[in-house]
């Protein structure tokens, strides 16, 4: 298996905040052609779930429960995020961008994110409760990818609409993992 | 009543954006003695759930629905957030801070935003996929919340723990609208 070894993420500079506010937007047109380099891959994953402090991420989660994986999906394969090691480890040589997908221009993006939560991980909840977490918890970290987005010049959706059980097989999850958002990334054609 | 009408947002400047990453945080140790003056009120209503384009806003909803309205509990009563004409629109006179806590330490902050969705305005969902819709977007919300708070020096935490019913009957909702996130913010001791 490939692991991808990413360089460090750059925790400083870029846009200012308003004005990443101002340009936060959904893309929906990517342009095949333009890839994503590591440097901006690792910044971008940082952005949306890496550690900022010790034990302590970009998003929140209730109690610290870090119960979120993110898997990206690239042309080259499927990968979990290691944010401690900064390293995207390998989970299959298959590209699932379109395994992901029920809308036709997702093809055109080099990058996927799939927000992953592993419900044993939440305890002392309902099944109503879990599912609000869950989902809370994907929103936080895919409105990070948005603002990174937003202040790099990517495009950029999240998308609820995937087919979650055919994806979650292909990935191989353990039956306690949930898909709840896939966030969709790319340079556009505009 | 008296509705506040807000300074225009400030839509650009502020911290840049990878060092309000590094700076996203919880905090919980609010300064009682520190208030939140208007255009900073204004700035972190906008990069919460302002329109950033004609009918767009700063954070997604799935088709666009836009049916999240923002909630803003100060000492002075309650309000909703009226993006399109910058204005606090005054529901009550009461003080409901603690009204949406469970912890002590939301009296010390002098601003709450309670992000409500109004489930009529979701249609062709199971319940199932009503909740994660709103909770999903409920978490946008809430981490642009998060990144305002940290680029402008500011502590916030958003909080599940909320008696909802309860606080929900004394803001006059409609059976129809759901309390999803408390979202707690003022400066912190340190």
């Amino acid at each position: 298996m490939n692991n991808i070894v990413l360089p460090a993420p750059v925790r400083t500079g870029g846009m200012p905040i308003m004005d990443a506010f101002s340009k936060r937007a959904t893309q929906r047109n990517y342009d095949p052609t333009k890839e994503i380099d590591l440097q901006t891959l690792s910044n971008l994953l940082w952005s949306a779930w890496g550690f900022n402090r010790a034990d302590r991420r970009t998003a929140p989660t209730s109690h610290n429960r870090q119960e979120v994986d993110l898997y990206v999906s690239l042309r080259s394969g499927t990968y979990l995020y290691d944010a401690a090691a900064n390293t995207l480890v390998m989970i299959n040589g298959d590209d699932l961008r379109m395994a992901s997908a029920m809308q036709d221009y997702v093809a055109d993006a080099p990058v996927n994110l799939i927000i992953v939560s592993d419900t044993t991980k939440i305890i002392g909840k309902t099944p109503q409760g879990v599912t609000e977490a869950i989902y809370a918890n994907a929103g936080f970290i895919s409105e990070n990818i948005y603002m990174f987005c937003a202040a790099f010049g990517l495009g950029s959706v999240t998308r609820a609409l995937v087919p979650k059980e055919e994806l979650a097989k292909k990935m191989n999850l353990r039956s306690s993992q949930v898909i709840t958002l896939v966030h969709t990334v790319g340079y556009t054609l505009d």
